[in-house]
């Protein structure tokens, strides 16, 4: 009987947006970890690894009333009715543990977790549907101690992964100041919220539409270059002028400073008490002025608000606390140009940028930027318990802090070849299985040649392809002579890439040594 | 307007079959996986990482003309109509892998792969529908010196992670052994599938229903205890007798070795030329006979069929290729006991098996069993590209021989818990964080207490939860007087667990120290 239609083969394909790993990738990242890890168990932070499957009500963005609620996520139904979806970040994960747990967790919970997290989003070149996160969180303190610990331990952990000091700014904000702004520009109130969000997206903008566009969104509106409009928040000029004191305070404070008379002292206006620092070197002199010049401008621009107050104070402490710990504005700093994610968190708010420049795909100069960032966040574990937990925590951007070491030409994992031990007569396999053995008994990397031996040239490209330093070979002659080979591989491919041979003259690429000599002479031929 | 139903609030559970791990649990499986992977490196096996979802199509174990595919896995439809699903393990994505890169990896290809896999399973005690695979497989080599190499590889990696030698043996068998006793059991042919199926099932019981169960099997069929009655392969009694004398192959052999004459020499019969080993050594003999006396034994049962034959060579190729690398049959050796996954192997099959007795959940003795598994599969690439590929190839159970690991009483990480710095006054946080920033840059697990200080004792019971060591304390007179109390807790725990404190009276569960002796004395305590 003939089929019609005979099978078609099955792709071999990744599915769409995801990708493969391969050697270094792999050994790179986990390298990476592992020294940021240390740094998370040296504070104190406990490691948890939820799965990737969560159900969809506990993960809480969606739900199950629709008939397939796959928005954002993967999703799918279980057998028992239940929908469940891969997890897509690992904050909803832990709101849940620390629920499902709470009556045997410590509290304080301080946790660190890593591991892929999953988004149905159309993909883009990079941008992947899987991808690495790792995050550290305290959860059940609402001690501005806990969001500064976590600036602290996150400007520790860049510097482990391979960041210099200097090469990186971690930036505090607080949520509390923002709401402090929409408070003197009077849109605080609960009829305001559709205002509230347009003013949020606008200084979201900012970085692409500057000072005009934003302010256009923050009037009547701003036409694009296609034409179209997009509605403004319809602010009036003075609204508009308290949000861009906030938006541009960065900018203006480092005009202040740098064009202005130097400060008559450090201390905070407004009889706070808080003693921000007192410059008495003058080299971290600059540094130390730029918290307290930026806390003065915020306490002039939303000071006389109780939430903006607040909040400021909040930002004054945890400056404090850094400096007590050597944590200088070189390294983390209150800096309110930090707005992303402000939607989410409740308080604090901390961003860490690579300051170096890198070539974008263009071939133009700019900043790396963002790598991490994170915040206070109150309301999570509310949503099961309904008991407010305050809780504050950072994620790394995995995938960005990995490629920004490369960029350095740093975090670079051992990723040597293994010595090949070439197969010269098949039937003596037992011989060149016992070479290698004696190799790894050394603790060198090697391998014997498993793929069909009759060429030899296969061979030699096999070990060129896993860029291997050294292979060994032993044919009849040199096993009735009791010898091996020897090729330094590194060596000739150097000397196939020079002009001349003469500069090599000295070193041979290839040496035959008694074969009881194996171990010590690849070792000798590794450590050149 | 009234809500008639307000919102319940989402449940805080794993869903049904998942689980969380916390602390030790996490840091002890990377250590065991950390130690397992370096063997694995120096065997020159790279590391793959795939994503955890991979089209329907490529799986190969389901159709997409189905309307809802996820029998056995976890699968949803993608927006442009591809099933998607999660990986059930790690060797389909690497037959996609090997297909999907066939031009850019070496030929052979050694990976290895570690990481979370799911199955959509009933979940049961002890099963979950996600657990940790580690992989090891050669691509591209139809040499059983690749299946030897994988285990030798396992046998050190085994070591490695801690299971001493004596403890484990591996177990090689060879599926081409097992085809010989269906063709001298007459059952070979094309027609004959179901009464190979019927025999295999029922070899494969062995363990639960004993010899007799499995001869009724063999023959007209089998009544359990519950009455039902399963349908016999409808051998005859000279059929069944041969593939009894391969079910019962490793007792029969050590019978005869333990009660019959000693072997005259330990070539194999036949004229094969097979050395499978000389026993030179009296301390060997016993162990080297047993290879001998098991390929005697399978020779005389199906050395008669070709592909009988082939199979006992293979295994006789693979001993003596492990003899050259000194792994002797107390660490791998021929047994024809091990039939698990023969359906899915096409040459070599192997298992590692743990030898040393545990308790069960009822408190019986019973020997741990197998911890890891492979052999050699030649056809999941061609699905893709048609050209057959032979590989070979293990999975550890991650979990079974952490568990293992965890009744020896091995293979523990550090788990100690943190340096706990009590905050006797709120608003000296800066100097607590200070101490807390000493102890971890001298190298020492610490963290501050960041709940509400109010009540002393909830900070006592966290850092009792947090299996903490030590407490440092400083009040106001401590800091007045520059100096703070280090509370011993392991001793004070030990003094509260004792019945006498005489014991205890020299060495005193609390100190006062000079602040600027925090570190030193720290070290020095905790180092007792």
């Amino acid at each position: 009987m003939a089929n019609d239609k005979p099978a078609r083969r099955p792709r071999a394909e990744t599915p769409k947006g995801f990708r493969d790993y391969f050697g270094a990738e792999v050994t790179e990242r986990k390298a990476m970890l592992d020294k940021i890890t240390a740094v998370y168990h040296r504070y104190g932070f406990d490691p948890l690894e939820t799965s990737g499957v969560e159900t969809v009500e506990a993960l809480g963005k969606f739900l199950p009333d629709v008939d397939r609620p796959n928005e954002g996520v993967f999703a799918w139904q279980d057998e028992d009715a239940d929908w469940l979806a891969l997890r897509y970040d690992l904050t909803a994960p832990l709101a849940r543990v620390a629920a499902q747990y709470r009556n045997d967790l410590p509290s304080p919970y301080r946790r660190y977790a890593m591991g892929p997290v999953w988004r149905n989003e159309k993909p883009g070149p990079g941008r992947f549907r899987q991808f690495y996160q790792c995050d550290a969180d305290t959860v059940g303190s609402g001690s501005v101690a806990a969001d500064a610990e976590i600036c602290a331990m996150l400007s520790d952990a860049l510097e482990a992964a391979g960041i210099e000091r200097g090469d990186y700014v971690i930036k505090v904000n607080n949520r509390k100041v923002l709401n402090g702004v929409m408070e003197v520009a009077g849109i605080a109130g609960d009829d305001k919220e559709a205002e509230r969000g347009i003013v949020l997206r606008a200084i979201d903008k900012f970085d692409r539409l500057g000072e005009g566009g934003v302010r256009a969104l923050l009037g009547e509106g701003r036409k694009d270059d296609s034409g179209d409009f997009t509605k403004g928040a319809g602010l009036s000029e003075a609204q508009a002028e308290k949000v861009m004191g906030f938006v541009n305070a960065s900018r203006i404070v480092e005009s202040e400073l740098r064009d202005g008379p130097p400060r008559p002292d450090d201390r905070i206006p407004g009889g706070m008490g808080l003693t921000v620092s007192n410059p008495t070197e003058q080299s971290e002199h600059a540094g130390r002025l730029w918290n307290w010049a930026v806390l003065d401008h915020l306490m002039r621009l939303v000071g006389t608000t109780d939430i903006g107050f607040e909040g400021i104070k909040e930002l004054g402490e945890i400056a404090d606390l850094l400096k007590g710990q050597g944590y200088g504005p070189d390294r983390i700093r209150i800096d309110p140009s930090v707005v992303r994610g402000l939607g989410y968190y409740t308080g604090p708010v901390y961003e860490a940028e690579l300051t170096f420049e890198i070539l974008d795909e263009k071939g133009r100069k700019r900043q790396f930027g963002s790598v991490a960032g994170g915040g206070r966040y109150d309301d999570l574990v509310k949503r099961f318990t309904g008991q407010s937990v305050p809780a504050t925590g950072v994620s790394i951007g995995v995938d960005r802090l990995l490629a920004a070491l490369r960029a350095k030409g740093r975090g670079v994992a051992d990723s040597a070849g293994p010595v090949v031990v070439t197969v010269m007569d098949r039937d003596r396999m037992a011989d060149y299985m016992g070479m290698v053995g004696e190799l790894r008994a050394a603790g060198i990397r090697a391998e014997v040649y498993l793929g069909n031996p009759k060429n030899f040239g296969n061979q030699l490209k096999y070990a060129d392809k896993r860029q291997s330093p050294i292979a060994v070979i032993q044919g009849g002659n040199e096993a009735a002579a009791g010898t091996v080979i020897l090729k330094d591989l590194i060596l000739g491919a150097k000397i196939a890439a020079s002009a001349t041979l003469e500069e090599w003259k000295d070193r041979p690429a290839q040496v035959e040594i008694p074969r009881a000599d194996l171990v010590a002479a690849v070792q000798r031929m590794l450590a050149q």
